[in-house]
């Protein structure tokens, strides 16, 4: 998507690989929405570093950059002595699965193209089908966000008034997002509407990076607490909801997401406003039984009992808010049950969330595959 | 309420008045959570400003601070001529009237004090006529809220998890709270139970003002943050949620309370857990004729914006936190309606929200008097 900085724009991805200097650029995430710059790493391991750092973060974002890095480590083999590659490999891709061990895109991005490496073939040609398959893995995620917004823009109609949550934009994919790819389409269509972000404590995904996004596209919107959000439907003043899932079960329908979904889900419930969940394929889980199975990540209370921002001086602080001797709870996640959700947008259409599996051959479901691979089947914080 | 500060620990109200010094003591509480300290006012001016710069707030205290401060400039007059001192009293009362202008409690201290003053007697008599009816007036503040608690302690049972949201304890009254009455009643009869309390953004009173308070009287609490309400709930790990009022309709038991509160009932009524208000007699409204008449103050943006903290170094510091060119929507209030509500803690009992008006006698409704005046009807930030 485009970026203006002053009186510049261009366009950006949220990362990107260049194969003849062998290095990812990412667009550091932990600056936004106060600066915006991009980094670049040299080796797999500073790559796999950027992800655990959270430089980058979002489902789609961290499993196109472990492809990258899985490429790039490849990559940077010298000789042509086979056993010493295959040891090299594995090296590269234990460094990048550990970078952020709950996450479950960078492991399908990594074993995807561990697949598919003709093996036995010269270093040299394994090389470049890793170049290959890392740029098709993030293509691939390109597309799919593509499609949900040519598949999701006709929902949001003249004068509509869309509450988010959280980030399902583009900083969480490669490009266009899933929940913005119908905002943007809408957008770029000349629909006027407006757009709520929801604050998202205790990250601020939504005041930071949804807010920041919305700005560079010119999409009309506003932040509001995530208190507000029942407020503003009592109103009328909501049309619409659309959020993101990290995790989609395709035999029930459930969607795991960020703290607070699950919240709106209710709200959306009560007050007869269509609650749609934007996702790729790849987010769908069609192994796990039921939404109970998902195990919640609690994360560190400092989120929690404080916030980070630019003090007056314009320097990143993090200040402690809430009394400094009391502690907190902090799930990081919540299941939203498929009763509360209108319908889920993918590439390949929209679904009631019960008939996922009705649909699963269309929607990518591969019988004949092994069950994913989720170490400690926890969810990553997106 | 008892304050611990190093080892040691001595009793404190919000708000208390010196009249041998004519001086009003306040807890400073924008300084809290993280350094207690009360300043002490010596004019009635110096008292007002302290009600429009909330170094005090909340319903129930300011209306006791401007009740003192009425009494504290009454008192400052020099001189027997009765013209003259009618003319000073009421640029008092207008001073005191206009420090937080939406604001209903200290309209009805200053209006409740006025009506009782022995016009045309001398002013000494009326001076000290003054000094017994704003002590009367705190006073009463606190026996309602010990009533809420003699009240309301029997609904928190052992092991019971409690959510609370906002701050409606003593720091928001004279002293004991009304939320909080009956969970310290309750934690002094030797019950052990647990309290949630919402971060309750954007001012996050219940991260800084209700955590520090339990934490001084040793209740088990923990902090959410705003969105993790109703995950909680989902995992049955909130038995009982009571929450407090800023105006309560004695004639259809819709409750105007902090942004947020209606969230919480939308989502106790979904999972069927009991939800409870608890407020003192004086925030009963028994003139308006439905919830749709009160208006929602519109409070400034960068509260949503942003946060105020301690940085690393100590120092109290606001952080912006949102994308810099984006705006925030802030409503300060919301009314939720009766169905959700299972009862309302009155010192006098606790009642369904529809009966309210029929016991609205016992419950100090006047048939007599005068609708309450309002500027302009908005509700305060408490």
């Amino acid at each position: 998507m485009n970026v203006s900085i002053g009186s510049k724009t261009r366009p950006y991805r949220t990362v990107s690989f260049n194969d003849r200097l062998n290095e990812v650029e990412l667009i550091e995430q932990r600056l936004l929405p106060h600066q915006f710059k991009t980094v670049k790493t040299g080796t797999y391991r500073a790559t796999a570093r950027a992800i655990t750092d959270m430089v980058v973060r979002g489902a789609g974002a961290i499993g196109a950059t472990a492809a990258y890095g899985f490429a790039q480590g490849i990559n940077a083999f010298r000789g042509s002595n086979l056993r010493k590659f295959e040891v090299h490999l594995e090296m590269v891709f234990q460094v990048l699965k550990n970078a952020r061990p709950t996450a479950v895109d960078p492991l399908n991005a990594l074993n995807q193209i561990r697949k598919q490496l003709p093996q036995g073939a010269t270093v040299v040609a394994q090389q470049a089908k890793a170049i290959e398959l890392a740029q098709a893995f993030a293509e691939e995620n390109v597309r799919d966000c593509i499609g949900i917004g040519v598949v999701g823009a006709g929902l949001i109609r003249s004068g509509c008034r869309v509450l988010t949550h959280c980030n399902a934009g583009w900083l969480a994919f490669v490009d266009i997002g899933s929940v913005t790819a119908p905002i943007y389409a809408a957008h770029r269509a000349g629909t006027k509407f407006h757009v709520f972000c929801s604050e998202t404590r205790p990250r601020s995904q939504g005041s930071t990076l949804t807010a920041w996004e919305l700005e560079q596209e010119g999409v009309s919107h506003e932040i509001i607490s995530d208190n507000a959000a029942g407020y503003l439907m009592q109103q009328g003043e909501v049309d619409l909801v659309i959020v993101g899932s990290d995790r989609t079960l395709g035999r029930t329908g459930e969607v795991a997401n960020k703290i607070g979904t699950y919240t709106r889900a209710v709200l959306a419930h009560r007050h007869k406003i269509p609650f749609y969940v934007a996702i790729p394929l790849s987010t769908i889980d069609w192994d796990l039984e039921n939404g109970a199975k998902i195990p919640i990540e609690e994360r560190d209370e400092n989120e929690v009992l404080g916030a980070w921002g630019v003090d007056p001086r314009g320097k990143r602080t993090f200040v402690r808010v809430g009394n400094p001797t009391s502690h907190a709870r902090n799930p990081g996640f919540d299941v939203t049950p498929a009763e509360l959700i209108t319908g889920i947008i993918t590439p390949q259409g929209i679904y009631r969330p019960k008939e996922l599996w009705k649909h699963r051959r269309r929607l990518g479901f591969d019988d004949g595959r092994t069950s994913r691979i989720t170490p400690n089947g926890g969810l990553n914080e997106a």
